[in-house]
């Protein structure tokens, strides 16, 4: 039997409605959607739109034409930052970021962009009026705030609504990275000011891998970051102005998008309050089990209302990855070691370079998961007082 | 019933082995591969390298590191273009290419590359004497040459035999655009001197939507599309070097690969010399019934060995989106019409603006099918002389 603890990676298993939805919507409908115009293609085309109104609908988005699909939460970040960002241009980030933010922002600095990195505190908080102050410094205004929701190494979550809505007054732009908050915790991008917000469609909510999206403001238009056959406008060499069309082309993954609706039908019938309490309760537990063990180290929040679905910690003495390895192999129980793609978040709480111990449980994993996890540390331990200096 | 025949689009449906593959790894991998140390996670790492070791084996490619999976076959495209081209550089393609090809070289000459498009004749065929004359102009050699295989307008196979070594020999790059010949012709990477190989897994390979692979020869170092997470080399805050990672980030759709190696397993089972008979005997018994029809044009090659797997044609008189929409709703058969995401095609062959009706059977249609089709068009063509004028 697995223990699988690594849904901030993907979330698995799905429910079973993703599972049929997928299989059988690849068996009925895995058509290119919008290109031709018989009735198989034109039911695709639906579909989609479908999915993007319930996408739209979730995160309280106006417009559903401005719901932008893609392969995953990093393509759709991309797609904003480099289809924004010019040489000149300041851009507000903090050091709690995934690789999905900070090397493209990385990548812009070499470009010309002026990237600034807000520090968090050793909790991995980032503060709102540390963002004003670097958004605002020395006069000049910053084009674009960028910041993930919830850090997928701390769980840490951000003050996104004392910050959105401030960014919104001064005329500038404010993305989220919702890769690890969409389907936790309740995102409206109105109430929140949010003009651009990217998530996966295969961690919180649920949707096969292969999914994501970009939702972009009113009256932005960025560059794309890929050229090709949209279905219409066929005859221009340039892409089209609408959205969706300019900015998705080749064809689209019209099954896992049914999929997606699906994994979002199974978070509103659950709901993301009960959702969030779940995780909370086993978070909860496996903390108060974690007490514990001599020489433990917790990261990120000390308040649970502020920390998302992933628990970090380290013990002292004891390489994270020789733990993983041993939990893996003699208890079948799936956690994350390392960095988990943000060295950045790690030098903010002083993990480098061995990263943590990060447990993220799911909608489907239970109380006795948990103990079973503490159990396992507690043999691993017992057997290994000194598994590594 | 439903008689499929947009096969070039995506191809529908897939064997039930693409099915129950990617069915059975999403309730059992679905898992982010190379991200953790857990057996879970290297297991579906193991399953991305054997796919990557299945298109390599199929394509001759030296090395499976050096297939990148992408999206769909357009980012494929836009990865090998824009990760190598730059201002100043010739490239030298051909007037028949989909928007795929065409609108990235059309963003790259805003940005300073040259790009020269070698014209087709009027069956849309492409002399390899033209694309080496205009590959060596003026006594500046072309850096890249990119093509597509086999027309998605025409089918006119083009003599990428007589370009890839040729190529070689001068130093220029050779981008081959198989979107439409992967798992219908036989390619070699080696033997054809291929540098950069784009398709699509949905198409001929008969995988899930959502797949895509490009092939980077030895050497080439293109510049990534996408900055992300890799799941290795994480602290820094660069790309890494190293193929595949450097061009592949954020989560892989594990599971749609797998569909993808079933695809290939299937097509090997058939044999790509049965799979082209069998389009073959379909689009002849389509051109022969077609004959009568009055004021018939048949588009493309005369012979067809030098025709993929589909066929274009319009009738004087007629507008090919009228005639494809009456033989979806009273005949219940899907083909495509209009200008197919190629309009550089259409003008080669005069097809502008209206486009051409076109025909593009799979490997599950059968000979009734296209008896269907040509009833429905005699049917449609008694009942409307002068459907438009």
């Amino acid at each position: 039997m697995t223990i699988y603890l690594d849904n901030a990676a993907t979330t698995f298993p799905k429910p079973e409605s993703v599972y049929t939805t997928l299989d059988q919507t690849c068996r009925r409908l895995a058509i290119s959607p919008g290109r031709g115009s018989y009735s198989l293609a034109l039911e695709a085309g639906r579909l989609v739109y479908e999915v993007r109104e319930t996408v739209a609908e979730f995160f309280n988005i106006p417009d559903p034409a401005r719901v932008i699909f893609t392969a995953n939460a990093t393509e759709a970040i991309n797609l904003g930052l480099f289809g924004l960002l010019q040489a000149g241009d300041r851009v507000v980030s903090t050091t709690m970021e995934h690789n999905a933010v900070s090397r493209p922002l990385h990548a812009l600095a070499s470009r010309g962009v002026e990237v600034v990195r807000v520090p968090a505190d050793a909790t991995g908080q980032v503060s709102a009026s540390a963002i004003h102050e670097a958004a605002t410094d020395g006069g000049k205004t910053a084009r674009l705030v960028v910041l993930s929701h919830c850090s997928n190494v701390t769980g840490s979550i951000q003050p996104v609504e004392e910050i959105g809505p401030w960014c919104r007054q001064h005329g500038i732009l404010f993305m989220v990275d919702a890769a690890q908050s969409a389907g936790l915790l309740p995102i409206d991008v109105r109430r929140m000011g949010i003009d651009l917000l990217a998530a996966a469609g295969h961690k919180g909510l649920f949707g096969p891998t292969g999914t994501g999206f970009l939702y972009l403001a009113e009256g932005l238009h960025p560059m794309p970051l890929v050229y090709g056959g949209t279905g219409g406008n066929s005859s221009s060499p340039l892409m089209p102005d609408e959205l969706p069309e300019r900015l998705e082309c080749g064809t689209l993954n019209t099954p896992a998008l049914a999929g997606l609706q699906a994994g979002i039908e199974f978070v509103r019938s659950q709901g993301l309050e009960q959702i969030f309490r779940h995780k909370n309760a086993l978070l909860t537990q496996l903390k108060d089990g974690l007490q514990s063990m001599p020489a433990l180290h917790l990261h990120g929040p000390d308040c649970s209302d502020l920390q998302g679905g992933v628990l970090s910690f380290t013990v002292a003495g004891h390489d994270p990855s020789e733990i993983g390895f041993l939990l893996d192999v003699e208890h079948g129980i799936c956690i994350r070691t390392g960095l988990h793609c943000a060295p950045d978040a790690h030098r903010s709480i002083g993990t480098l370079p061995a990263g943590t111990l990060r447990v993220s449980p799911g909608a489907f994993n239970t109380a006795a998961d948990i103990d079973a996890l503490l159990n396992a540390l507690d043999r691993i331990f017992c057997a290994n007082p000194t598994v590594s200096a």
